[in-house]
């Protein structure tokens, strides 16, 4: 299942039913779960001094597109799906049904949580520390320096269900609370309350999540957004969800 | 004219004088019109069942530049030229002479029209309709969810002849009309009338185009552009150009 | 020292102990220093008539990583060093031991100094000139046109040691003046005075750089940078910062 255009090392621990594409080049100290798929034109386990021997892990049924570049020493669970030319750098830990959108560079040094998924262009700094259902949208950044360069890093914190939408930036050390949207185009310097809309350079309080309704449908609120929007995400979640925030709305 | 590391379908139907770079892939359902040139380390037509079957198209005379990945799904007319890493999704219908800058990234189910230059990583959303010769400068943006995550999209209209300037990000549904200038860095959350210019964070109506004068001649207005921009553009449009706008000032 | 999968031109003039990774390509006009690693899937000297037949030089010691192109007729001295995906056009000249973020958009004719760290993404458009010791963080974009599209270029000037965050613009022609700091987000449409921070959109002188201090010693101040951040400067350097600002704080 590997193209004979790709050049895999030996060393690799490579599981069952892997299909590895045209070109692509799997390092040495690279672990690759079940029924994977890596796009042509990879570098998997790119070498690095900096991931102190950790080898990259990526989950069982995981999709990695083309042109991508993962580092040593990071580690997936199952059902990655990346767009095309993502760079993850070492000590990166992603939980499960992690999506990362075309472009986005992750920095390495963060953690992210379950059913995350980062849109295209996105920009995870150091230390950052990202929850579970968390949307990031194009061109966002979390920083990690108050007075760059230098060797202080105070990561971004992103809470459970929050959205940040396109090309906002995170200030270092913030934390974005649970169930809160930032809107497009923000610089946010203040930790974000739990529920709460925030907008503007610098970012100040809009209004509450759900105050905002739906296009299409005046009677509902948009947010918390699983009571609306469900797609590619397992049974097993919506069941959660439905538990958490009721049946579905139209 | 195909380089001998280069790997393509004989399924592709691939016009004369089309010359196909290194290590490029050209996958089954694509058409590629005489005289193209298809630089190395590129991917046309990759497959997606979002295609609903539907070829990728892309004109005669074109020139893709390397690393690019176009879906299967999309076309393009005569003479489209892209930078490098290039991404366009299915469903992209693209007029004649479109430029497309290093990095951009095209969701797929838009349509830009003829003559339209979309500058270093512009971010086109699905449903886009980007009009004739519209200018579109670095890290744009063109959204298309009000309420981010939903299955609601509505998306940005640019018409002929605007300019987006670098940085700015245009909101869902919001309609960018004709001979307008979005300055850099705005957020435009209004629609923009007809040869406006707007500017800030939210974007504000700054005065009329016109009333921006050319640096090297402040006897002379800088808008409408094709007055005294022309480089590249066919003898045929810039002859329409003069009917509509007069002869070229200095 | 050439990956067998390489195409190297016998044209090219390449340095003792250069290692070219796999599937890379050198073209014809190129000049490359001893020690200097480039690795796979590049294009170095990807030939344009721009270049009026000047070659592509790297410095010796350098390393290009991989994905990345680099035009005809740039220069670079000793010590490049880049992330992946890295586009630089022709007439860039770059100082010693610059670095180039992955993703970053060199537009050529441009000027940079020594010991210039540009981070992830950054774009310097036409006719920019950055001066020594300068640091650019994601996402920030360098313009140049003040009223596009037109055939005026006003490059964007930065000089020695200043700093500009993520996500800011420069417009057209300003100058950002020695030992400033652009703090993130930020639309720059005025010159930046030595040693002041400005913010906002449009940007607005907020304070003089020495009055902010590090956050984890208050009663020192974070600039100049170089009185505590030295990662991975020679010693020659830091000597001659000592005899400037003194010994190093913690």
């Amino acid at each position: 299942m590997k193209h004979e255009s790709s050049i895999v090392s030996p060393n690799a621990k490579i599981g069952k039913n892997v299909k590895i594409g045209h070109y692509s080049v799997i390092y040495d100290n690279v672990i690759i779960g079940d029924d994977t798929v890596i796009d042509g034109f990879c570098e998997i386990g790119y070498p690095t001094r900096m991931s102190n021997g950790n080898p990259l892990v990526i989950g069982k049924n995981s999709h990695i597109r083309s042109h991508s570049v993962f580092y040593e020493g990071s580690t997936f669970k199952e059902n990655l799906v990346t767009g095309h030319r993502v760079t993850v750098r070492e000590h990166t830990h992603g939980g499960v049904n992690l999506q990362i959108g075309t472009l986005s560079d992750f920095q390495g040094d963060c953690e992210i949580g379950n059913y995350v998924r980062a849109h295209s262009n996105v920009h995870i700094g150091k230390h950052s520390k990202v929850g579970n259902f968390v949307w990031i949208f194009p061109y966002v950044v979390l920083t990690n320096d108050p007075h760059p360069p230098s060797e202080t890093m105070l990561g971004v914190t992103v809470k459970d269900f929050s959205v940040i939408a396109t090309m906002s930036v995170i200030l270092p050390g913030i934390t974005v609370n649970e169930h809160s949207l930032v809107g497009s185009h923000s610089l946010v310097n203040k930790d974000v309350p739990t529920g709460m809309v925030v907008v503007g350079n610098p970012a100040k309080i809009l209004c509450e999540t759900h105050s905002i309704k739906l296009r299409n449908n005046n009677q509902q609120s948009a947010y918390p957004w699983p009571r609306h929007f469900r797609r590619e995400y397992p049974d097993s979640v919506i069941k959660e969800w439905e538990s958490m925030f009721g049946p579905k709305i139209i």
